[in-house]
């Protein structure tokens, strides 16, 4: 398949190498273009110019966050190019707003739109197990299907909303951040009661709570091993606010949301900012006093 | 070994099975006799009154809460009959106050305390497979280790004080019943916005939270089946008022236990006291207006 | 003084006669026409099209939210064709963001920006007893000082930057929600114990709390008035909002905000939009299972 | 009136001397009878022994908790010893545990049990202006009325069953509590935007919070001026525990209450325990990074 791709960042480069080895034609573009080296030696070709981009028939973008996705599709007018019968997939983790207002553009356009977040580091990426929530128009989906396949282990299909895969993975995070404040105010329980918390963490992520979730992040924990971040306090918070955001919508109370949308804040005004998200456990520390 | 049992519900049942088959002597009481007769016929021995255990050199308790634990040993004076080096393992979730009031008592009288509580439900103990939580003086879990072997999978050193072990299990506890609010939060964040909570709680159980936690209650939740209870919200109050309590004795703020204990007092002012404590996810439903 | 005015609605209408009683020439405009009317009768002139607002050397602007100054002053224009030296005052409760926003557009045309929102609710502006928090330039401040006489009781200068009046004015209303939502709490507390919450209220109101907030607010809550609404829920929440997002900002926890956020979507979500914002009472009473 | 008084602290010393005042016969006993001098100057009775405060037909009690009264009327019996008829009129604030505990035990002895907490601090105490809660069956108030005359500017009634009386103590001191978060939250949004939270608190205890608890805490709060406490932190922990046990004993859920609970905790856990329970405000600043 012919496939354009912009967004080229950690996890972008690692879904667009796959796509390549797979021996799909894949056309990249990126603001930043030192990205592009690695890729273009493993067959990737280049666009000339942004515009080129909508040449392929299937457009993925990758992209940092709401702003960036604005500026690339609708001030720098890659969505007015697109011709009619392209499909746009766009498997960034972006708010429910933006996706409210790209959809009625696509449609005007007759540019099928499909969101299809993901679930994985840019390790997973690269292995092609990520796992991918897709929703949009059936045949849409179903087009793409196969580059889904050589990217993720599995697509899981939440509906024929494109915005529906956005609140699923919005939710997604939403419960990894809680469980991620669950682990931090559990293991200042029992450090704060002369108990290591590195043996309480061990033991959850080796009895019920034996899942990846608990033994990536109890470590982290632990070993208070914030640095170097793998998903910066930052964008937990930003991802906290598209839950809080996403509840205001339907009208849904996210209680557990507002507790860690203060704990993110708490971390950010003492200068953890670009720490690890489960720096929330230093917050937890801190609070006790037990630093 | 010579063991004496009292506290024979459905996890002590289950755990002093485990003992009789394991070719241990054990003698057990119960407030409610009717229990005893089906441990009577697979080789348990009747104590002829509640002093008659105390001839055992091991005496294990499993009763329901503190004021259980309070009426038998010390209103009854189970304890002020028990032998000089003697060991009393208390096997259940019991506050740290109790465990606080109790340990001096042993000393004088030179009875050993050894905390072990478990975690498991029933099914889990009838196969052996609870994973245990001692604290206590090393000699004293070193005695009653072939004891934790027939009954736990592993066994889980916290430390020499017993309410070590105390703490830990209620930060487990504490721990999974922020997994049920998170899990019913964000099935209700998804179900507001159309989307099927059961596709979503099983993706989360078959990803990042592969794990018995999220694989038991995911479908509790999905479904609603509140009832028959595995463990009710009164225990899940019970159990979350235990780690607010740990949390003040050690001046620990914990933001999650607190919503998670309205959300158990809201679920039991709508007459969801005996359902189970993933009935959670019935709050969060109704918090949103959804039923 | 030649003052134009824009935004006539209930708060805009009452300080708008304030200003045409106390003798100053008013200009006034507004989008929906028939709000005119009673202010013409009383000496206040029409303004024959939008841009002849700005002929005044004053504009007064008391907008429902940030989208209607956006489309007034932006997409409408009324900015751009404002004179240098016209003084633009906008009394509403707008989001810091805007603010951020118009300041540097103002200073561009070398408008002055002053920000002075008001505590009152219309029938204390129709008695010129509002208070008015004022920031900006202190001599643009200086030179509509005459016109707050008029509207105000009293003018609180909270600093030179226009957006320190609008912090103040969230704040005030965050404080404002905060002790409805503590009334609230409080009346279940004695009605759920089978004591009347309007003795509580009266009790409250007549001794430490003898203020107009609980004045005003614990008979509405005691005898569940909440319609018609002085102001509605949905206000109330777009004001909690400002609140949280001001904390944001400033990296400031504020949960006090968020259990009021959650408890206007409760409200909301069982269909009180439209209620008067302390139906945060009822929401309370909701949860614990007495309605 | 013949009156027996127990418990002369800054409150109960206050309340007994205005008794001595306005004529009535006053016999005391304190357990640090050091205390005791200035009333005896003033023309109070020692009581010879604790028991020798049962000759008195009511008895006042305002000790200082839960086990301060359990230690006085039960373990050192001074209960045991009343004479049927007596009224006992405890006015310290309490758990409604206790209240519930101590009325069947004075029925069994047909003493009457009248609870009578008490709003303000010493100096309103010491000028007479304290406002009393009864609840008790309507004759023994009836008889202690004049008591209440010589000691408060009003006695509100709140029902004929006592701990009616408690809880509406326990709620009034949980909204002041929160009113003192909603300060303190306030407070640091505001300077956290460089705004100076002595203006912002003068205005709201000037306009619509012009209260005495506003005009008192507000420039604690403003001032930092935690010591020497008016209230202690400890204090206000323990009556904010009270009120979430108030609400667990009747279901209602209290967000307001779990915040300011673990904002206590936070406090405690740096060291402010012995500071006025206003240090919430420092939490607030402490949690935003500005100190």
């Amino acid at each position: 398949m012919f496939v354009g791709f912009v967004g080229l960042g950690g996890m972008g480069g690692a879904m667009a190498a796959r796509l390549v080895a797979a021996g799909h034609r894949v056309r990249i573009w990126n603001r930043s273009p030192e990205k592009l080296a690695a890729l273009l030696g493993q067959g990737a070709e280049a666009a000339a110019s942004l515009p080129a981009i909508g040449e392929a028939a299937v457009v993925i973008s990758m992209l940092a966050d709401d702003s960036a996705v604005r500026d690339i599709f609708l001030r720098q007018g890659l969505l007015a190019g697109l011709p009619k019968g392209t499909v746009h997939v766009n498997m960034a983790t972006v708010s429910l707003e933006l996706v409210r207002e790209l959809v009625p553009l696509h449609q005007e356009r007759a540019v099928s739109y499909v969101s299809a977040p993901v679930l994985g580091r840019p390790d997973v990426a690269a292995a092609g197990k990520l796992n991918i929530f897709a929703a949009g128009a059936a045949d849409a989906i179903d087009a793409v299907q196969p580059l889904f396949d050589a990217i993720g282990q599995k697509t899981w299909r939440f509906g024929t909303e494109p915005e529906q895969a956005n609140v699923v993975k919005i939710a997604t995070n939403f419960t990894l951040a809680c469980a991620i404040e669950a682990m931090s105010e559990g293991a200042q329980l029992v450090r704060s009661h002369g108990i290591s918390p590195q043996v309480f963490l061990e033991m959850l992520a080796g009895t019920i709570f034996a899942s990846p979730a608990y033994k990536i992040y109890g470590p982290l924990i632990a070993e208070e091993r914030f640095s170097p971040p793998g998903f910066k306090a930052t964008l937990g918070l930003k991802d906290v606010k598209l839950a809080l955001a996403a509840g205001e919508a339907a009208h849904v109370p996210l209680p557990f949301a507002a507790v860690v949308r203060d704990n993110f804040l708490d971390a950010i005004a003492h200068g953890e900012a670009d720490l690890d998200w489960s720096v929330l456990a230093r917050v937890a520390q801190r609070r006790a006093g037990s630093r």
